[in-house]
């Protein structure tokens, strides 16, 4: 049972950041890898209350293994190069039809599910009024593409009236041929381009760890420069790079803070936006903390 | 070669509608049968073109035979039952990737394709922001939907901000469960909703023909109570009568006309909005033509 | 009869016509001659369709040969010098009540009995509002004067109230003399004050030839240097010289089209803006047709 | 020389009433009969600096005296019934060139030279966006009509513009024909339909006098009533009936006051709007004053 | 030291009360007895803390021992008649000067003093802009009045400007007369004009009690029926009866909550606010908890 | 009694002022010393007729010997060096309490008392929302404070409202302790950063004499620069100099024009502003009469 006084504090800490952040844009970038439905809620709900207060809250997702079932489950293997995965025409289309048709369509389900009043979900799409625009990135990955470009439009627009978007990471080049773009990135690009107060990474960890072994060497706060040469002298866990970078990168981008946090901690996302402390890793350019 | 005669005839025309139609809403719901490219484009163009002189075309879109394609090609085989398709949890969701990953994304690429500055078009399934509330039809059909309430404010915002919806019809019951629901039908729903001035039904045929098997035999102007004794009658084509009755429901239900046009002949919809003569048939409530 | 293809074509080439001149400013100049009654019927619907669809037409008119009738009509002789008419104060005064009580009142009311709705004709003289400010021209011509100013207000005003503007063109001086001005001349100097999008000039003739004896040897297009030099050359017809020279002066000055086209044909102004051939002539600064 | 308290009193008296007529609407009628240039002066003043403290004033004129001249001059003599004009087509013509062509031009030319920034009179015919719709009234008269309808909107939109209109009093019924108006009467139709504030008549008498032999019998305040009664008994000066009746008509019709005051007077507006003596006659529906 | 869970429940409880009481008025009723510095500076923390997330906080003060120290010290006796202050001219004077020119000061300045961008707190008086009119009470009593009407629109005004008002009761009555007014009610008065979602009264007592001797027999939500019969069966301490029944009449004259809460716990005020349990008594008008 | 002739000059020259003065600001000080009630029932009035069109008066008071009166009763001698009180915290106390809880509540009584509608008068501190930013002058003064920023928001924000700010001159430092302000550099002050079109001092006097012994010797007009050589010179009322210092930095620091009137001539406020010649001593920073 919490006291009066630890309440207050708590409350006290609290309504700063509310106001700080009332209007501002935070880019929250989701996995595609099957995930607790209690979490799932539990996010949803983070993101209507965040909302709620004039938070503005846009989801970006991936959904790698549930590309992979449906690829197997019509007979064909994935192929990846270099970490990315080969994107023939074939493939492309069943990409877009898992993330634009099956995982997007999950999490409009469970926000709106959650939603008090009205649905606000809204499932959007790279191509939607050419939001993504991207450049091939090598022949020989065939339709997987980086953002050279985003129009904010739509987004700040459904936002405006309240709504909440839910983003595929499907683009499209300028003669609207569409692509497979990587979902770290693409959130980064929308995060830079949307002049976003935060963008924020669930992984399956508490975040950057001084000691890959010790999940309580947690780094609370680092430079994007600190960041960096982290990742140059390779003294990050591997598989956390892309999404380290994608931080460093956004802030340098002029994201005022990107985080990496714990997406298997209930309410992670309110607890590392509304106190003091946080609880997961918080990158900023300047080490003004 | 026309003479000034003829082309000031079809202008002095066709303002008048230009003028009568800017800012109204109009609902076009295409087939998802395979069309050709050309005609595709066509359609876009005119989608845009009434765009750009202040219409706000709301389009719909079907997809029987690409569902039933995709079940095919995951060993699942289609089921009918009284021309509606059984769907059970997985057909659900193979229906959904179809229609929201596939059909939706190819359409809106082809508008965008077809816009001279900036793309317009913007997928929407009737789960976002709670657009298509349903009711469930029949427990033998699974999830199988009626549209009982359409939430038509995410529509009429994305039109004030000068884009282009292109409506999958996913709905979702109040509890959150999706469900698919018949094309006309939801095409239907949301021009009453939206209090549309027209809604038009793209058919493979010039429109209702007196004689069925006489295509120079039609119809071009039909009140919604002559349309349902007609129906009733069964003198018009079998095939025909889901369209025509959506047609008399809209106009009763408040849309103020009603059309059935030939998708097969370039332009169609241009000629049908902008001339007196129209192009194929038109459903009214009163006979004040 | 016209076929859905050629009337498919004409909506096509139309409608992006009526979307760039949407909200633009057209200044339309008429003589004072007398004009059969059906024509003038068809400019006043030309008029009023353009104005329906959103064209800000503003009309200037002259009126010669009425001023020559009232004058002998009490007993003046008309007199000219360089083919101006020499403008003592009792000639200003017929001139103004002429002009002013006389043509522009019944241009006004042609618009008004065609308008559908409301009646949307006003007229309007330079010496309103300060409209037109002159200078003299020379002593010998009496109140002859040249525009040296447009007070544009009460026109962009009476236009953004969705009414129309018939311009008699009487300016003041800055100490309130009233003046005679050119129509021509003043049409040119509304328009380049305005920032017109076009201004046209309705004659007797198809346009400006080639060769003068021969109607059908129209020059369509046509930029303001090479008329310049024509004009200089003295290859056109003598009595266009001060026409050719106004459209060259408006293009120069910042009108982006000005149009020389035959007020002989029923709805010529509407073919001039809407096709992509036009009409008439066609001057521009720069040749990027 | 004035005292301080004199001067004190003078202002407090004015001020109420430039906050309470501040917004409102005056409708002043002047005759057309030849007035001093000195006294034409003062008026403008009047009413532009009524204008400068939010008092709109609308400028309604007649002319019978300039008609008549110019018909002499033509070779036509006038010709009268029941003391209003038979008016066939070419008189009409006539009447509209001299109120619209010359009488108003020198109103609002007077006006304009008056103005200290910019000018701000405009000439408004009755015919223009369909003002002033009268109905015949009786064949005998030819074009003589009687107002049955005012569209108030352009003189609204002029007032909002701060320009001041000035009234031609020509209409036209609906099918466009053009109408000879009684100034008088147009300009009680018009105050009735603006709802304004008051109608003052200038005339060539101190007001409504209790003996018309003794000028100094003012009769300062009336009611309507009381006003029709003496109308009836001929207690008043015949030529003033008209006005009279005017006066009763509009407050019965809805405007706070009319005011009959002496033109010959310099500054009789200003004088009558802004002291709590006033200067000529004031009618008012109650006896509340 | 708080764990995750316990942080995550404060602020998922804390967040939906943000969002229900942004942009409502929360009238709060301080008393004028000397409070600890500490404690002021926490009150002001959180009006400031309500008011960062919208919420449009008026306080109330009274200041009845401030006034007896004033009135002694100037050598006049303090009397009271059935708990009243017996106010003669000279003593108004006085309470005038001490509530509006020495309480009120003290908290602005407390407040703005806390402010951390600009100072916001605005001292306003019931005879500002005749914001309390009052009726006086009893002559025996001198110039106490009770409230009849209050003028809102001043509060509402610095409000919309985000300010914050500090009300001293002194009103006038209709002629101008100013009166002194018990602040319990007029605190309820102004809550009840107001339209506030809350009014609340801080306490040098816990809330309402069961048991007046035990102070952890907190009475937590309470009707105003229940609170009325309470009060009649004189089951409350006798000290509370005025704030008890302020709250009974504010509930039922439209404010959705009263609560009397502890002045003497810091931050009382945000945690009645911000929490499912609150720290004091809340009176409702029904028992929808 | 007043002829029509002159009554109209008088509105005639004042109107133009009521036009030029409509939405500037006016700033008036007035003296604490005991004012006759019919003078100040005048003064108000002035203030509410001048606000009726539009003058936007904020009146800033001061109160010497009314404190004197305030500390003498409480057991305390008023001491004074160069001619500045000497304050300390108790002083401070006291005058704050007779400034803000008598004069000013007085004063606001007065206009509210005078108000036809609505009462309009709201007492302001300069601690209000941090209005007044003082820096102390020496410590041998204790709290006195020369004002280095004025916040000006809430005045304009009242103003905007309608309504009539009544100022007290006490300010705070930036730290949140109040100071006492002389008030008629608490006006200039007020009235520069307002960017004010006038400040009007009330005085004793006539205004600037020419000969201090001859009351009839009013300077009317005199530049800043004139005014300052005759300080220099002592060629001017000792007792006047604080005021006439203030009014020459008032029009340097951009006030457009500052006055002297004498306070015992009812309406002199009036007189001064609406008329040619004014009553007192204009203060202008170029001789551009």
């Amino acid at each position: 049972m919490m006291t009066a006084g630890e309440t207050a504090r708590v409350l006290v800490q609290a309504l700063p950041y509310v106001y700080r952040f009332a209007g501002k844009v935070v880019v929250v970038k989701l996995g595609g890898a099957a995930i607790d439905a209690e979490l799932d809620r539990a996010l949803a709900q983070d993101v209507l209350l965040l909302r709620s207060v004039g938070v503005r809250c846009v989801l970006v997702h991936g959904g790698g293994p549930q590309v992979d079932a449906m690829m197997r489950r019509v007979g064909k293997e994935p192929e990846f190069r270099g970490g990315l995965r080969v994107t023939d025409a074939e493939t492309l289309e069943l990409v877009r039809m898992v993330l634009v048709g099956k995982i997007n369509r999950d999490l409009v389900g469970t926000i709106n599910r959650e939603a008090i009043e009205e649905p606000v979900a809204v499932g959007v799409s790279g191509e939607d009024a050419g939001m993504l625009v991207v450049a091939p990135r090598e022949s020989a990955l065939g339709f997987v593409g980086d953002v050279s470009h985003v129009r904010t439009s739509v987004l700040h627009r459904l936002l405006n009236e309240g709504l909440t978007p839910v983003v595929s990471t499907i683009g499209a080049d300028e003669g609207g041929q569409p692509y497979n773009v990587n979902a770290d990135e693409a959130a980064r690009a929308i995060a830079v381009a949307m002049g976003a107060e935060k963008i924020v990474y669930l992984t399956a960890a508490p975040g950057l760890l001084e000691n890959v072994e010790d999940e309580s060497s947690l780094v609370r706060r680092i430079t994007s420069n600190e960041l960096r040469e982290r990742i140059q002298h390779e003294s990050v866990s591997r598989g956390m790079i892309p999404k380290l970078r994608a931080c460093a990168d956004s802030v340098d981008g002029g994201v005022r803070t990107a985080h990496i946090i714990d997406g298997r901690v209930p309410h992670a996302l309110l607890i590392e936006l509304l106190t003091d402390e946080g609880i997961g890793t918080m990158v900023k350019r300047e080490a003004d903390w």
